[in-house]
């Protein structure tokens, strides 16, 4: 089973898909979305989207997920994370891919084994997970934390546990 | 000419359509798109983004212009805002439309004629500027006001002013 994590931004957004057969996961691919500032904003979603839509009819994921997001910074950063986070949600719908969503916390505990790990550990543990990735950079390795959240997720629930 | 105005919302997005030959208006069309709340957000997002393509394939607008945001809110209202925003300025891009944002206050000058008038003033206006207009409620009106702004905005630079 294929599954995709996203980590949705206006200016760069990670992706990353890995193949999932119970615990076992293997790295499929990743990457980072990127859209030019000096483009208008309606084009830059265009970009995103477009994009999005690519990758995942390339790599026609059985599921996605994506973090929750809690609202700490500016406002003017949570309106255009809001927009961008918009067009990647509409692109997987669009394809009938239900979306899970995960609290940072959870997939710092699903991939490093604590709620409370650093951003950095999370980054470790999943080069480490996925043996052999390149990594594109830190939000296509964010990607993928979401997407081994997921994977282990579907595993427990399809062994009986609550995730 | 023919202008759409956008009042992008998660629950209810305003929308109206106006024919403008310089300085004379013409109310052609509003309405508003809600989307359910019960259902998950990837697919109210696909909801909200295709009942909007299919307004804008309906009257073909030369232009179309939102709101700036001024968040002020609470950040998850902001988040939510952003989500629904991002999509329809997807859906406008998407056909070529090139979509003009405006200071709220700008859009009080426009339709009131001061930059601190209440809203129930913007939209007794908007009523007022197109007779006949059965305004589908309060987003709707907004989003008229809007469309308005943006023909008055384009008939001023025609013009030679700035706006």
């Amino acid at each position: 089973m294929i599954l995709v994590g996203l980590d949705p931004g206006l200016g760069c957004t990670g992706w990353g898909a890995i193949a999932a057969e119970g615990n076992r996961l293997r790295h499929i691919a990743n990457g980072q979305v990127r859209t030019d500032a000096k483009m208008p904003l309606p084009q830059r979603l265009v970009v995103l989207h477009d994009a999005l839509a690519e990758i995942l009819a390339a790599h026609a994921p059985a599921g996605a997920a994506v973090e929750e997001v809690f609202v700490n910074e500016n406002p003017q950063s949570t309106l255009k994370l809001g927009q961008a986070r918009g067009v990647v949600l509409l692109a997987a719908a669009r394809r009938g891919i239900a979306v899970g969503e995960y609290a940072p916390s959870l997939v710092k505990k699903a991939v490093v084994g604590t709620g409370g790990a650093a951003k950095e550990q999370v980054r470790a543990m999943v080069a480490r997970l996925l043996p052999g990735a390149a990594i594109a950079g830190a939000d296509a390795a964010d990607a993928l934390a979401v997407a081994i959240t997921h994977a282990h997720h579907l595993a427990s629930r399809n062994r009986g546990f609550a995730a």
